[in-house]
């Protein structure tokens, strides 16, 4: 919220560009948009600013443009229509209900082009994906944001969220010459416990904390793919670093709408995570699976040893008793 | 903000009404109309609806309702001219960076006679006034939300935020007959430390313990006015319960405007807020002080005291050194 008003405040502009699927928490322009579904892509007179919840202001629609991942050509031309009124291009380099798909380099360096030609912000929600590397997700994947917010891992446990980004940016918070041109308090600021919390987190995570989850990730994809591939099993797997999603799909998604899931296929999936709590596993539906740093390479194991054990269940029975 | 939604995904209405000078967090409709000034209410033809950053989208403003409180008449012009397309009327029981004035209990039966007329729902924001009573400050003032939002005290120092309500309005969130009209979740939902600690914070606020406090409160207040008398200050002081609220106004504010700081004011209320801070006491500046169960009476006399001090010093030196 705070980095989309600071966009605002830099840019005097309203409106925000956003990646059609991805989630970006509450805030309602940055929500909207999220629930594309195949009757809308598929009825192109209908506008992809879809709303999240029920009475939710028909304005905000109008001030949201809905752009797809790695779609350069789709990128150029909302963009470019809506532009004048455009704050930032709000993106999160792996989209993680999106379908957790690595970016193409092309794709951002098309966003950094048009975002300069236009006088846009780029703002990089890395609230789940700062965990993807030392210097966070943006860095990885060579995307140069003016802001990021942050989240999760930061706070050690605890509720927090940050943003940061180019001096020039944040001095739309500045109070040394009066009143800012975005005011920033609350009652969740400056929480003396997560403050704490999130820096001793932040300096457990060392450049060797990134590199063993890269590498206890690394091992899990590869099991994982091993496992479909020895089954023969319509199954595919997407991330990076400590991140995994497991899609029921035969071909690996390359954007939302491929990784999108049919009824049958939520149900498929609905069934996998069953399954890995039965094994003791919780495994998010529908968007990625987290590794920490206290996890052994034996768990990484039992992950994968838990999703061979279902693709021969699933072997002997394709379809639930009851379903 | 999940109030707001909440008695928009309810009413089909995209609209709020709101106490003008009331603050209500970031959420973009509810901060519009804060920052109300002289220069506006003096100028009839501008709306009240005033932006709280730079670049807030106009359409904000549009859908805000700014009303007076304690105010009948304005509430009735007002609610009528919107009542179409307001979801909700969002009222603080007793607004702290509004005056910390409590409501007249004909102003609150004319909300509720008007939320009635118009189906609006009424949400209270307790965040700060929770602490008020047992039940909460709706209660001890005879207001009847269907919808109220809590935090700070109920986290025991820990981020936390909530609602609840009317059954028939909280099933707006409900997920047992497929996706809610509102989906709720995120990064900052059910923390479980936030969760605990807030439980035993609840546990440990017993009727005695909110006796306990109001009873220092009344202490404070008394004390404060009883100084004032003494030194015959241009002072007030409002609140209730554990909270208190001085004013640089000989007669004591009944509403937002009149609790307003011309910039002498100001000043003199930034000077008062550092002999508090060089007498080791920390008292907010436009808004409500708060007391907590481990002061005593020692301490409440503590603050008597400075004050005290205070009014000596300015009838000594009525100007600080270098202003």
């Amino acid at each position: 919220m705070f980095a989309i008003k600071a966009a605002r405040a830099f840019t005097c502009r309203p409106g925000i560009a956003r990646i059609e699927g991805a989630y970006h928490g509450a805030y309602d322009w940055a929500e909207t948009g999220q629930a594309v579904s195949p009757a809308m892509w598929n009825d192109p007179p209908q506008s992809l600013a879809v709303p999240a919840y029920r009475g939710m202001p028909p304005s905000v629609g109008e001030e949201v443009t809905v752009i797809r991942f790695n779609d350069i050509a789709d990128l150029e031309r909302r963009i470019a229509a809506a532009a004048p009124s455009l704050a930032c291009i709000l993106i999160d380099p792996m989209p993680s209900r999106a379908g957790l798909i690595a970016p193409e380099p092309s794709f951002f360096a098309a966003v950094e082009a048009i975002a300069k030609q236009y006088g846009i912000l780029i703002v990089a929600d890395e609230v789940l994906n700062l965990r993807q590397s030392y210097l966070g997700a943006s860095a990885r994947y060579g995307l140069h944001p003016d802001l990021i917010a942050a989240g999760k891992i930061i706070g050690g446990g605890f509720p927090v969220g940050a943003i940061g980004g180019r001096k020039e940016v944040m001095r739309v918070f500045a109070s040394d010459s009066g009143k800012p041109l975005l005011p920033q308090g609350g009652t969740f600021s400056a929480n003396p416990v997560s403050m704490v919390a999130g820096r001793v987190a932040m300096e457990a995570m060392t450049d060797g904390a990134f590199a063993s989850l890269e590498s206890l990730g690394d091992r899990i994809r590869a099991g994982l793919r091993r496992e479909i591939e020895r089954h023969g099993a319509a199954f595919s797997v997407t991330g990076a670093a400590s991140l995994f999603r497991i899609h029921p799909k035969g071909k690996q998604p390359t954007d939302f709408r491929e990784a999108y899931l049919a009824p049958g296929e939520a149900e498929l999936m609905g069934r996998l995570s069953r399954h890995f709590l039965n094994c003791g596993i919780l495994l998010p539906n529908g968007a990625a699976a987290c590794l920490s740093t206290a996890m052994t390479t034996a768990d990484g194991d039992a992950v994968i040893s838990a999703f061979a054990d279902f693709l021969s269940i699933l072997e002997a029975t394709p379809t639930e008793a009851g379903m």
